[in-house]
């Protein structure tokens, strides 16, 4: 399999176990993609699962979960605490291994052709898709929620140019992997790990696509971090600045963490950078070869 | 796939292409396996190739590849550089990932039984899977060869107790997996490398696991290493070992090349002890999910 993307599509529907599984169970009705990770939270009444494998399977897979939530949830009487617009709220594609971001915004505006011409859904692209730069942030595309934008709403991408009666409107989009990157420090002095995540947080000039906060975990400063664009700042250049910061205050780091999932390039680049092992590439990984 | 194990199988065959297609072939034709990496060589008038895949479904591969080979391979007209023994000459089996050692040996013993109940072939037990401490060397099992076997010979782990009138004997066993790794240095003195290729491998009461020689590549000072235990010394340890010790000398490292194939697990055990990150596992690699 040379091609990976991975979509994660998010639903308005956190409770009923019935409507959670038949969505599930309609993407795990594509063989030929792996569907994990199921999540549903009741008071944000909202799932979210993830979807990976071939462009075009991982496409006719979420198409498949979408026709079913636009079946099965009725907008008008959703309750929730999580910003949503609509029954399938927001599906980004994210790519893995051997595909371009151009290759996953592609992806996304053939979803969003389709949904909105078969289903009649108004979709707006967001992120590395979006066609208008007030739609690249999802929380701009959403705001007002599903009950706003029954009263008013700007032009889709795709679609009819009204909410659908009971599905809403839908975000769809393209986004880089995201990583999350914990580094706890040797110090009870929580103040120290929230100065290292302001210095090294790209917000404050720091290092390109890290969110960093400093929290208290177990008593010891943690330096929590999201690396949202992983080929500009990987994760161990992560630990390296966070090390050094952390040495300057005459401060010890006592582990690392990588949270969730992270794609082999990821370790593949930190091997490359850490041991100037130039030529290194995820092909010689035993594993990766036994799939092709 | 839980289970992964590699097996090389080398065969006394390296001039007639359609020989050494067929025994590939063979081994092709059990669908559940990858079989790649197909290398043969005139002058040793000897190939090999590595399967990959779930410990039965490789078993039955290779079986398929070695009966091929009893059928088209005559010991007693082959002539080769290459010390050899029978028309499959050699069998390991590599543990690669939720495999332990024991179930490598016990694939070789599968193994080894029918090779010699139906294929009628001698079968020796090397390395890991040895029976005797005599036999755990492949060199001291091969010494004499095929034509020295054919006059005086041991008593085989399974089979007849003389030499195959066409095949020979065999050798199959267990081994941990082998990674080729290099540490180019900073400087045009030789001597610096063979010195600290002295210093770090296992002989000399160095690093366990660890053969090393010092090159000359393009004028500069290579250490070269084969990493036969990778639990025990990882290719990361090794790095930091050469470049403190080239440090020693004032030299600095240019680069490391990791050559040929590595398995996931030895990534992530880099990554583990180089960035503190002990709770790291291999499971969290979005793409080995994707094949669960």
């Amino acid at each position: 399999m040379d091609k990976i993307v991975e979509c994660i599509p998010n639903f308005s529907e956190g409770k009923d176990k019935k409507v959670i599984d038949a969505i599930f169970d309609a993407a795990k009705s594509v063989k030929s993609v792996k569907v994990m990770d199921l999540e549903f939270n009741a008071s944000h009444n909202r799932c979210l699962f993830t979807i990976i494998g071939e462009p075009g399977e991982v496409l006719a897979s979420v198409y498949e979960s979408i026709k079913i939530a636009t079946k099965l949830i009725d907008m008008e009487k959703h309750k929730g605490e999580h910003p949503r617009i609509g029954a399938t709220d927001v599906v980004p594609f994210v790519p893995v291994s051997g595909v371009s971001m151009e290759e996953c915004v592609e992806l996304a505006k053939k979803l969003g052709k389709i949904v909105g011409e078969e289903l009649k859904i108004p979709v707006f692209l967001y992120e590395e898709a979006a066609s208008r730069p007030e739609n690249r942030n999802l929380a701009d595309v959403r705001k007002g929620e599903y009950e706003g934008l029954k009263v008013k709403m700007n032009k889709p991408d795709f679609g009819p140019s009204k909410m659908h009666s009971t599905a809403g409107a839908v975000v769809i989009g393209a986004r880089k992997y995201l990583v999350a990157f914990n580094v706890n420090l040797d110090t009870k002095d929580i103040k120290i790990g929230k100065d290292i995540a302001s210095k090294i947080r790209e917000k404050n000039g720091g290092l390109p696509g890290v969110k960093a906060l400093g929290f208290d975990v177990d008593g010891f400063a943690q330096v929590s971090m999201n690396l949202v664009d992983s080929e500009k700042t990987n994760f161990d250049e992560v630990f390296r600045a966070v090390t050094l910061e952390a040495e300057k205050l005459g401060v010890k780091v006592k582990s690392s963490e990588i949270y969730g999932m992270i794609p082999l390039e990821s370790l593949v680049r930190a091997v490359k950078t850490t041991f100037k092992a130039e030529t290194f590439k995820s092909d010689q990984v035993l594993e990766k070869k036994l799939y092709e």
